[in-house]
């Protein structure tokens, strides 16, 4: 059976976690402890050599890492995936947009300021107003789009919805306000009525 | 015509004129002058609201943002994309890695130690080690990567391959030591020999 290699409250591996179920998927999650530092230890190195979660197992050993290319793989073929396209071409657009604009902001800012421990965040607590002002561009960008558009890639939900949500739905734990974007609140809404959503504390 | 929205000098703008090169594409440039700040305009964000090139204009007058999902729409259905399911993943992992991991320190070491003016670098002198640091830890995992493969996805030049020559080969002009990488030293060789290749200096 596949194993996701991840941590449980990583929105990166959330997004996994959400797909594979909404996918009907069926995998084994190998947890990792977040403050162990066991993804940058030499047996997990040579596997990822880049040292992150989430990490893809396939059943014959082969793995795959970078949460939008698992999200990529696994839904190949399936309805998570538009086939037009420039829906196609759009999907892509908004992963890594997420990768490159939201995460290093939305994501980092929830990590320092509601997981990390506190003396650690005292040596970052000079960056988290470039998080704030950087993360709610990136906000901003996805409000302006959700004003005349359900989805981010063509008509219909997909694996940019879910590379989106995964640290956007959480913004709030490091001091977003997203009640400031009311597109974005009813998309956030939208995709938790999807056919087989789980929150992120759901494990699997 | 299509029109790429570009700075000559960029290296996410780069990958789009080679990749566009070696698919035999015809298409304009429109050119952006480094530090006039006109992608942060009104007029440029109505078609972009995150505010950045590359961007690419359709005949029809459709834009994309995002360097990796304009080299994905450009070379769906070519050979400049694998089609077996594994490699198609080992492409976007690369694609994703490169965006997260790797442009975010050696781009910007390039662009600030080799592009900005000069009192601008001094306000961000102090971030040098960390952007030679993590730009080091990305260049020794795609030499790890390359000892034992001659392209980044599957057994073929790819997107992915494109994607991170971008600013792999310039990466000297932040202050990197390419050198000191040798089997990634021999995959920027391979990559210049392949048809249709274009330094990023040569204009379209």
């Amino acid at each position: 059976m596949p194993v996701l290699h991840q941590m449980q409250m990583s929105g990166n591996c959330y997004k996994v976690r959400l797909a594979g179920r909404q996918l009907g998927l069926s995998f084994k999650l190998k947890d990792y402890p977040e403050h162990d530092g066991l993804t940058r230890k030499p047996e997990y190195l040579a596997k990822n050599p880049n040292g992150r979660v989430p990490m893809w197992e396939t059943d014959d050993g082969k793995y795959l890492p970078e949460s939008g290319a698992i999200l990529f793989y696994l839904s190949e073929g399936t309805t998570l995936q538009p086939t037009e396209r420039w829906a196609r071409a759009e999907m892509m657009q908004w992963m890594f947009f997420e990768q490159y604009s939201h995460e290093p902001y939305v994501a980092v800012a929830r990590f320092w300021l509601a997981y990390a421990p506190k003396e650690e965040l005292e040596k970052k607590r000079h960056l988290v107003p470039e998080w704030h002002a950087k993360g709610n561009a990136a906000l901003g960008v996805m409000e302006t789009h959700l004003k005349s558009r359900d989805w981010f890639a063509g008509s219909q939900y997909s694996i940019a919805d879910i590379a989106l949500y995964g640290y956007t739905h959480c913004a709030g734990d490091g001091g977003f306000t997203l009640s400031d974007y009311p597109a974005l609140s009813r998309w956030l809404a939208r995709v938790a009525q999807t056919p087989g959503f789980i929150p992120l504390s759901q494990s699997w």
